[in-house]
């Protein structure tokens, strides 16, 4: 979903419809359930702050966060979480969830959760089937076989692969068919027991480089070498089709997978032109668009239909709605011009907070940085510029070689070249400062961290 | 040409092909001619330095900048260009071009004014009249009578507004009717002449206002109360239409008048799939569009047909190619809104250099300020915010109460509340800096000028 997705930020990340990301509403449903625990999240160390924070801002404790140190899909990605929680829990019960959907009838999610949990409880692995409203030929299905009780649930007869479109009509037609959502529900142990029965070396290489964990703040990392031996496979292929106990839970819950602007168009609240506007727009005579514009900047649209018109700081998409699958074409352009705009947003999160580099000019740049309270910035030097901070709010305290001293609203300081120095935010109101660099070379790989509260120095 | 012009940069003054304005391209096509003087413009005070500073850039020396108080169309303007003409050099000959449109033939321009001159030389006046290459609805039409000996000018027959699509193919069919291009050539006494003839109070009223002009730096000023006696009319009707002098020059020169963003997209060089791109474009499968990106943002457009899509640091437009002579009702809705985004960039020019709000905040704005060498800020004083300055290039003079210093490269200082400071530029090359300002009011209004070498204070 580029301009808005960037590598180090996906679209889980993102609050695409309305304040909270699609993580934090997956939480959030989550969270909702009887007698759930605290998330336990899967991801690559990339995202791994991300994750704390969103967690935090929703104010989620974290059941764990586990760093994927290399992609291997999701049944080794399962796996590492069904160890986890079989180390609290011998009884625990896994509710899988990608972050990446939206549902919008939360009580039928509930309705279906509360079934999956009764076949869990019997041993089934039982996977989430959303009814299809429409043949859609870009997921997978599953077709149930014999009812499994009174309550809702079914064998699963087969998985097939994404249809022809004569084939989901088809599919739609018999009503036996139901969307692959990607979310299931089974007791820890009993998917580790199926994953070792149909895929053995890959439930010694998790099992082997779980027990090889370390913890890193809030963080358990995976060696590289353990994980990476593990075969790479999804739930589907190496468990859910091999199994005898498979299970499918149909449900109408409102579920939609928001794989692209045009997805998220279609599932959004629209107003009486069927436009979708984000922030500050002005539509004349326009019509079936998703306009969204960023901050401090507005966007017009005038005698336009069926288009995606997304802004961001450094780059904005005007594409029309049935192309916007293609706009891996344009971030592969990008890829292929050296460019950076498919990697970062120009506004980067980091632990400590975040900075935004809002003026450059060929001997300096000029970020705005904010730091979370408790937050500190590594002990670092540059060999290359001088910085100048001016807090604009919140009180910083500034390590500069020898001197420690407090910095407030409307007070300045200077950082000579090479010296050692610290930002820390010590109160409970964020700081935030304008930061003017200077100097011949001004890259962000001009850094010596000499120590880090982060575990980056 | 919203968003790109604004109340206070319109379009003449805008690069809207190239690098040079239009008004700089009529400047330097007037230059090319033989014999010519140095320009005498007229325009309103609010564009005034920007006149200045834009015929500095393309290095052609003022022949007088003229202010209109308040505007009295175009018979009076050139009116009182002629007086100023007169000063200098009683048998001066006007050539006189609207700053709004471009020329591709230069050489067939210069022919036509060859032929112009000699009219002139007899007394005549002379109309520029375009030779149609298509039944054109948006421009009046001169029609030619009897020719004027053998070099190619005719008594002008009548003026005709604006046709409807059949009378305009007639005319074109014809071959004796041009577009009028509201450029003229006449001898300034010859001018007056004939608007004393045909429009006395007009005359006396111009004539008395130029009589109490005054001279500030390198502007005359025209008193508001003499020239706001003078009646409003165009040159065609006070004058042209009444004359039995009036002459027409038919010209086919690659005129184009640029009245909307379609039209500048019909006469640009566009490339194979019928697009102009201005700056850092990313296009896919696009089709007969204009699109122009601002600076430090790219635009990707993607499986679109003709959209002109124009951005700017605080507004983009998305229309269709078709519609884009709609874009006053976009601006309408801001002017109803009170917004600003109709009236100024966020880039200010001023006549000491620029400025540029990057960053702002709830008690904070961040500002890039360009220094021209050899220009200063006014001496003045804020009674809500203080400001940092730190120079990122060249040498500033800073005033800040008793102390007057040099501040270099990486250099800072802090200007409190209420001290009386001003910024000045000593050099040779332009002086860069950023500015933070800190404080409970941030507006534009919050200064006391002391004293100002622009005649502001």
């Amino acid at each position: 979903m580029w301009p808005l997705s960037r590598q180090n930020q996906p679209k889980q990340f993102l609050a695409l419809m309305g304040d909270r990301s699609l993580f934090q509403e997956t939480v959030l449903r989550a969270q909702a359930l009887d007698g759930v625990q605290a998330p336990v999240t899967v991801c690559s160390e990339d995202h791994r702050f991300m994750v704390g924070e969103q967690l935090q801002a929703v104010g989620v404790a974290s059941g764990g966060i586990l760093l994927e140190p290399v992609a291997r899909n999701t049944a080794p990605a399962i796996a590492l979480a069904a160890l986890h929680v079989l180390e609290h829990d011998p009884d625990g019960t896994l509710l899988v969830m990608p972050a990446d959907h939206l549902i919008e009838d939360e009580s039928a999610f509930r309705a279906a959760v509360a079934t999956a949990r009764t076949l869990a409880d019997d041993g089934w692995l039982a996977a989430f089937g959303i009814r299809p409203d429409y043949a859609e030929t870009g997921y997978g299905y599953i077709l149930r076989g014999d009812a499994l009780g009174e309550e809702g649930g079914f064998r699963i007869e087969r998985f097939v692969e994404k249809p022809d479109l004569a084939t989901a009509e088809r599919y739609l037609a018999e009503g036996t068919y139901a969307w692959n959502s990607g979310m299931f529900l089974f007791r820890a142990d009993r998917y580790l027991q199926e994953l070792g029965r149909h895929a053995p070396q890959m439930l010694d290489a998790v099992r082997d480089a779980y027990g090889a964990r370390t913890s890193d703040l809030d963080f358990t990392r995976i060696p590289e070498a353990g994980f990476a031996a593990s075969p790479s496979d999804s739930i589907d292929y190496a468990v859910m089709e091999k199994t005898d106990r498979a299970a499918v839970v149909p449900v109408s819950c409102g579920w939609s997978d928001i794989g692209s602007w045009s997805s998220l168009w279609a599932v959004a609240e629209r107003d009486d032109d069927d436009n979708r506007h984000e922030g500050d727009v002005i539509s004349v005579d326009t019509r079936g668009s998703l306009v969204r514009a960023s901050e401090r900047r507005m966007i017009a649209t005038l005698g336009v239909e069926d288009l995606v018109v997304v802004d961001t700081a450094d780059a904005t998409l005007v594409a029309h709605k049935d192309r916007v699958q293609d706009v891996k074409i344009v971030v592969d352009r990008l890829k292929k011009a050296g460019r950076q705009e498919h990697l970062f947003h120009r506004k980067v999160y980091r632990p400590w907070g975040s900075y935004d580099s809002i003026g450059v000019g060929p001997r300096f740049q000029v970020k705005r940085i904010v730091v979370k309270p408790g937050a500190a910035l590594s002990l670092q030097k540059h060999a290359h510029r001088a910085e100048h901070w001016i807090v604009v709010s919140g009180i910083a305290e500034v390590t500069c070689d020898d001197r420690v001293f407090d910095l407030r609203e409307n007070e300045s300081t200077y950082i000579p070249r090479g010296s050692v120095h610290r930002l820390r935010n010590n109160g409970s109101e964020p700081v935030e400062l304008i930061e003017v660099q200077s100097g011949s070379y001004l890259g962000e790989d001009d850094i010596v961290r000499l120590e880090d509260v982060y575990g980056r120095s």
